[in-house]
This record gives C-alpha cells, sequence and structure tokens, in this order.
C-alpha cells in the first residue's frame, strides 16, 4: 500500500501486482488513476458495471479495469482500441493501481523549522514534519511518516512507519499508532473519556488513565474522537475503517475490518468483533460485545448483543427481518382499525337481531 | 453584506439600504444593532411581535425595526419618541442593519509575522492573516478575506474575496471557496471521503482526487466535516447555511440557499435541490435526489428521492401528514387492541347462544 | 479538586480528605490509584461489587477502597493483608483520590516561548502555556490554569483559575470561563449560532453577539460546539460534565450538574433544570424548558417541556413506561391483526348462518 512509490508504471507491472490480467499492451506506460470522465490519455480508469465500461471505451482512458464477465458482454471490436486489465474484482484491482498512482499528500520529505518539536522526540528516516506541528516529550515516529500542518502530538506517544496525519489532527499524550494507519483532520485520538462518580456534592472525574492504540492499516475520520482508556487501552483493530464524526468511549475495542459509518456512536467498554458494520448515525449501548461479521443498518441503536452475521436495525434494534415486518405493519394500522370499527358495528347488528 | 463598512449611519441611510420605510427623525445616528435588552441610546432593535414591541419601545434603543401590521395595532402617542423603519419583513432588515453595524471578527488588516506563508502564495490586497495561520504552497487568496487564528490551508486552495474563517478551520488541498464565505471554527473542507474496495484481504482505499467547491455567501458551521469527491467535486451551492457538527459525503450537492441543521449527515453522490432543509439530526442515503423546497423534519431518515416542495419526517421518511397519522394510531393501539379482545368475547357469546 | 497536590499521601490523610473510614495500616504511603488490573504494590484501587472485591484481594494494590455492606460479605481473614478504605460510595472516594494521585497533563509550570500572546493580555502565577499557543487581545487567564499545545483564545476571554484546556481547544471572542473547567481537544466554544432572516434574496445572517459562559468545574467533551448567543449568553451551568461531539444551540442554559451524553443536540434558547441527563443521540428542540432532574434515555427526540423527575424516551419523546408499552404493543401487533382475521370469518360465518 505504501511501498516505495513509482511516478509511472508498465501494464504488465500492474497485472502483477494487482494479480490481474493483460488484454492489449503489456508494455503501455500509465502515470494515473482517474475516474471515467476526468480520465487523460496515459490514465488508468475502471468500469464495473456495463454501463461504465461503455462510457470508458469512449474516454481518453488507455487502460480500462473491469471484469471478465463485464467484458465479454461487450462486442469484440469496439474494444480494440484499448488495454483491459480484468478480473474478477475491478473496484478492488483500481484502488490499489490508484494508490500505487496517486502521490501521498503532505509528502515534503522534510521537517519544517517552523514545526516545534522536543529535544527528547526520536525521529526516524524520511519524515515529513510541516509548518505548525508541535511535538512533545518522549515521542517516538517511524520512517516514512507524514505530520501535515498543525498535528499535535502530546507526550509518550509512537506513532509508526508510513502512517499519514492530515492538517490540525492531535495525538493525546500515551496514544500508540501501528502502521500505515491514515487520520483525517481534526480527529481527536486520546481524549477523556466520560466517566464520573457522583454523590449529593455533584459529578466527581474519575482520571482517565488507559490510552488509545491504533493497530496497523486503520482509517480515521475527520472530527472523530476516540476515548482513551479509564485504565487499560481502547483499541482500535487492524483494517478497521472509521468514517467522520464518529464517537469511539473508553476501553471500546473496535475489531479487525471493522467499518462504522459517519455520526456513529460506541459508548464504553463495549467490543465489536471482526468486520462489523455500523450504518450510519447508528448507535451501541455500553458494555455488550458484537459478533464477528454483524450488520447494524443507519440509524440502528443496538442494546444488546448480536450473533454472528446478524443483520439488524432500528431502535431498539431487532433482526432486519423482523424490524421490516413490524414496519409494514405499522403502515397497515389504519386499514385494521378500520376493520375492527366494521366489525363491532356488524356484531352490534347481529346482537341486536 | 460585506460592502465598505462604516461606524456609523444615518436612519436614511439605512431606509435605503434596507428598502424600509422611516417613521421619526430621519437624520437620527446610530452605531450599533442589538437584541431588546441590551440595546443602548443609539442602538437599532427590532420587533417582529406585538409584546416585543411594547418591551422595545420601553428600551434604550433609539431605532426600532418592526412590521407595518404590528405598528399599527399599537396607539400612535406611546410610539412618539422612538423613530421606526418600517417594512413587511423587520427580521431581514434587522439582519441586514445589524450586519453593517457589527465590525467584522478578526479584521486586523494585517498579516501577521507569526503566520507561515509559503513563499508561491497570491495574496491580495487588505487582509488579515493571524498567527499560527499555515498556508501551503500555490495558494491564492482575494481581497478583505480573515484568516483567524491557528487557520490551516492546504496546496492549491483558491479563496475568494470578503471570506472569513473562523479560529482552526482546516482548507485541505485543491478545495475552491468563493466570495463571502464564513466558515465557523473547527470545521474541516476537503477530508478524503469513505471510499474503500473489500475483498477477502481487507478493505483497500480508492485515493479521494476530486475537491470541494463552496460557492458565495455559504456559512458552514463549527466542526463540519465535508469530504472531497472521490472524482470531480463535492459542491455546496450559493447562498446555503450549514449548522455544527454536520457531515457530507463525497460528490454531495447541496442545492442553493439550502438550510442544514446540525449533527444532518448526507451521504455520498446525494443531490439536495434548492432551497432544501434538513432538519437537526437527520440524515440522508447516498445516490438520490431532494427537490427544490424539500423539507425534512428534524431527526427524518431520508431513504428515497422526493418531489418539489415535500414534507417528510420519520425513519424511513415519509409524507409528514402520513407520518403524524402513524403516530397518532400507534398511541391508540392499546385502545385498539381491547376492542379486538371484547369483540373476540362477543363473537363466543354469540355463538355459544 | 484541584488543590496543591502532592506527589504521595498516607492513608490517614485520604481518609480525612474523602471521609472514608480506615481498617489496616493509617501510616501506609501510596502514591497512585489504579484499576484493579494495572495496581502496582503503592497503589490504591477500588471494588464496588463483590467479585471485584476478591479480584483486588489477589492484585497487587496496598489500599482498596470499598464499601462497608460489600467488606462485611466477605470472610475477615482473607482481607487481613490489605489497608481498606471504607464508605457508602467507594466510585466517589475513589475518583477523589485518583484526582488527588494522577498528575494534571500538560502542566508545565511555563510559558512556552513559543506561544504567541498578545501584549495586552494578562497572566497570573503559575500558568503553563505550551507551544502553538495563540492569545488574542484584552484576555485575562487566572492561576494555575493550563493552555496545551495549539489552544487558541480569541480577543476579550476571561478564564480562571485551575483550568485545563486541552490541545487544539478553541475559545471563541468574549467567552467567560470560570474556575476548574476541563475542555477537552478540538471542542469550539463560541462558534456563531444559526440565526439567518430570510426572504427571497436569500438567507440574511443575523450577527451572533452574545457570548458563552462557562461555569466552574465544568467539563466539556472533545470536538463538542457551543454557540454563543444571538444577544445575551449561551450558560453551561456549575458542575455540569458534557461528553464528546454535543452540539449546545445559542442562548441555550445548561442547568447545575447536568450530564449530556455524546453526540445530544440542543437547540437554541433553551433551558435545562438542575441535574438533567440527556442519553447518547438525543436531541431537545429549542424553546423549551426541561424541568430538574428530567432523564431522556438515549436517542430520545425531546419536543415538549418536561416536569420534575420525568423519565422519557423515544421519538417523540413520552414518558419511558408508555413508550415501552408501545414498543410491547407494536411488537404484538402481527398477533393481533391475526386475530381480527380470525374475527371477520367467524362473523362471516354467523351471519351467514
Amino acid at each position: 500500500m505504501t511501498a516505495a512509490k513509482k511516478n509511472s508504471y508498465q501494464v504488465e507491472e500492474l497485472a502483477v501486482i494487482t494479480d490481474s490480467e493483460i488484454k492489449g499492451n503489456k508494455k503501455l506506460e500509465v502515470d494515473n488513476a482517474r475516474g471515467i470522465e476526468e480520465s487523460l490519455a496515459n490514465s488508468v480508469t475502471f468500469a464495473d458495471q456495463k454501463e461504465y465500461l461503455i462510457q470508458a471505451l469512449k474516454s481518453e482512458a488507455a487502460v480500462i479495469v473491469s471484469s471478465y464477465q463485464i467484458c465479454e458482454e461487450l462486442d469484440l471490436e469496439i474494444k480494440a482500441e484499448k488495454t483491459f486489465l480484468l478480473t474478477d474484482n475491478p473496484r478492488r484491482v483500481y484502488a490499489q493501481i490508484a494508490d500505487l498512482l496517486t502521490p501521498r499528500p503532505y509528502a515534503s520529505g522534510e521537517i519544517s523549522e517552523k514545526a516545534v518539536i522536543d529535544d527528547s522526540v526520536k525521529l526516524s528516516e524520511n519524515l515529513s514534519i510541516h509548518p505548525g506541528v508541535v511535538i512533545a516529550e518522549n515521542v517516538e515516529i517511524a520512517e516514512n511518516t507524514i505530520l501535515a500542518p498543525g498535528v499535535i502530538i502530546g507526550p509518550d506517544v509512537k506513532i509508526g512507519s508510513n502512517c499519514l496525519l492530515h492538517p490540525g489532527v492531535i495525538i493525546e499524550r500515551g496514544t500508540i499508532i501501528e502502521d500505515e494507519v491514515i487520520i483525517q483532520s481534526g480527529a481527536v485520538i486520546g481524549s477523556d473519556g466520560f466517566g464520573f462518580a457522583t454523590d449529593e456534592s455533584g459529578h466527581h472525574k474519575i482520571p482517565q488513565q488507559g490510552n488509545v492504540i491504533i493497530e496497523s492499516e486503520v482509517e480515521i475520520g475527520a472530527n472523530v474522537t476516540i476515548d482513551r482508556g479509564a485504565s487499560g487501552p481502547t483499541i482500535i483493530r487492524k483494517g478497521s475503517k472509521l468514517d467522520n464524526l464518529i464517537q469511539i468511549g473508553h476501553n471500546v475495542e473496535v475489531g479487525e475490518e471493522s467499518l462504522l459509518v459517519a455520526h456513529t456512536g460506541v459508548a464504553g467498554s463495549t467490543k465489536l468483533g471482526r468486520r462489523v458494520t455500523l450504518g450510519g448515525q447508528s448507535g451501541v449501548v455500553g458494555h455488550i460485545k458484537l459478533a464477528d461479521n454483524t450488520t447494524a443498518a443507519a440509524r440502528a441503536m443496538v442494546t444488546s448483543p448480536t450473533n454472528k452475521g446478524d443483520f439488524i436495525s432500528g431502535a431498539p434494534a431487532q433482526s432486519h427481518r423482523e424490524a421490516l415486518k413490524e414496519q409494514a405493519y405499522l403502515r397497515r394500522l389504519p386499514k385494521y382499525i378500520d376493520k375492527i370499527k366494521k366489525l363491532e358495528k356488524k356484531l352490534e347488528e347481529l346482537e341486536n337481531k
């Protein structure tokens, strides 16, 4: 993903890297990947539906990533001018190629004099550290990592290699970030969790002494907030992707390769399994476990544990099938209330006979 | 709106600018606009309801903006001491006057030495650029624009004239901002959209190569996130106003003069028409079109396209009238379930006769 | 809470401060407070349930905070090795001790040369002001307050003593913050409220001229947004605690010791009483009053005023008891619709007899 990138690639190199099959000119050199409408003469583009392939054939693009199946459906002749990379998963192949051909933003390879870096900080090779960055004491940063302008790193933080922290990201004290992590602007990693002990005199803060661990290949969206553990860590496991404006409570664990869509909230100490999907604006109560491959639809309010592969929706969330049924019944309610009224009338007539 | 402002105005000048009618002293000089309770001897205030007008008459204010209708309802004599600006839309007239008489925050007219500005940046006249601002390469900023402390501007950004970016605003690479745009603190414009291609090995990032275009007279709330297009732009059209903590997905288009209330989310590629209103905490799924003048109530979950002027609510959203009916039926459900039980009993009695 | 802290305490000092009773070694010296699993030989830990006490007895901790009741239930002998602090509210006692023994983050006691502080700013004793901080004109900051890296303070702000503003907090012009306030990273205090006057030509901004007042002992979560009053203040009263990503509209008043959970929104001019609790993702419409001790469950959509002590839920929110009933009826709906169908059939049979 973030291996040393080149400025251009031959199609045969891309085929090897992405495990796809070439139809056309193996030696063709390409230097960018674009959407169909934006593609240029030396672009790679992609088409995962027949109508898109028809558009792509008319575009400027030199190379089209598509699937065997879609490509077969089209007449051979009109395809002759283009070079194809064929696969069963064109979206994945395109993603890999586009990643190779897209420069990493903010990759200056320089450490700005306008950054403020504590003397105790350990920096590796080939870092890009921009103006306005502040790095506190006892921080370690591994090679090829980029800190865009205005990133703030609190004390005792460790950041792995090939990470990209966008402008204004805030990493609080003690956070551990592994390799190839991307964090979008304004995200806050390691804020204090919401923990208080209440008596008649008020709410007394329970110091939040844990930290946050973000495993490799995670992406965190803009203005997300991830609270540190009250004691022990909050963990975002390998390959998970969090959209914007999400709240993760203290001591939550997000399982590997989970997908959380914008405005979702997960309350304290809840554990999500592997490949859990939470739709936009959904919420999960604290102290429960969602099993691997659970999918919660947008706006679901999840209040109880799930079994592997459950698909749930609604508030409180239940089996999506049940939720749809309930909704359908609700929409038919007026009709049935009419029926009740008719029944009452008929029965009265019968009784009065 | 942001034409050169003066420190004080005569009432007759304000009447011309706002197209309102004077009753009283045309030559009166005023230098501020305030709420009724906060008004001073040389204030303009406003009253769009009769009870407010009664209060305003007792206040210190020299000038009262009100409507013909409300003013007529009151006795002439008690109004003699005040000067009036009369109109059919006192709120709009007051807004214009208050805007004229309120200094623009952070308008220093200076470029701070404590800002970090790349040599390639093109700056126009009369800019206010505060300490802690970072401006990357190839940025252009037009005249009279204000960058408050800690604003970060990524590479290749264009910002029009008379804009105001509050403290800590982050404008990501390639964003285009037109004139008279206001962005509240902590907003992130141009974060990467949530786009991944999944296979058995994980979620592969699809580089987000588009940008964000914010047309003139738009206002963006605090800690809002607007994702750049995956390919091509995300667009916020002229005169739209976005409240705080809103999420706008990649390639969304918000139509002219739309109003989006706090915590709203709009998923990728959805197009909102002109003057669409989305209530607080509402959500709109991706890839649909909401027609002009659609209004979605607070917390609506909009899952399908709308027709011009639709007023919708609920989750999933439906016609507000239907939603209210459904809710009313639901509240009457216990009563009807009782009726069913009675019917069963009666029927049994009849059968046993 | 933030009185001068020492590095270590004798158990008898802690007993006096927290009004708890010692069983064991009064002279024992402790220097940290930890969760059971993380505790060390000189730690204080706590156990508010019997199973936790059993764990705590096996842990490294020197001192266990627990309740009279739980402690009585256990055999005396096994407790002999540990020293106890007994109370009716172990969570509260632990919170106080942990607060005493946990160093304040970012307490450098220094004013960084890399902070930008306007000449007009009035600074008191023993401040910690970190690199990247920007403080505008006419600001006053009282003693022992900490501004972490990247905090931005607009003009005319007053901040009390013993406050802690985490990295990247933004305090807009004119805000007043009292003593012992904690604000988590990325929070925006004093953004403009959402106020416009609409006519056929567009939405005209009504300048937001009020401010925000945050009373003492308040804690504000990460990336929260609190709008300034349109005219007059928005107020967060003493001892209230706001979780992350909350939106507070202009001229809202949050009553003393209220608890607002993440992603909650409160619309303009609404007044919350004392000890109001709003669950996660809940919302309150504008211009209403919620009485003291109102509790709204997670995801409640509060559209009308409440009476003292009300417990409400649902959308629109109603008595929680009613909401549960409604939900139960809804789940039984399919069964009753079956009954209606049977009744129809039977009645038909009867009629045809």
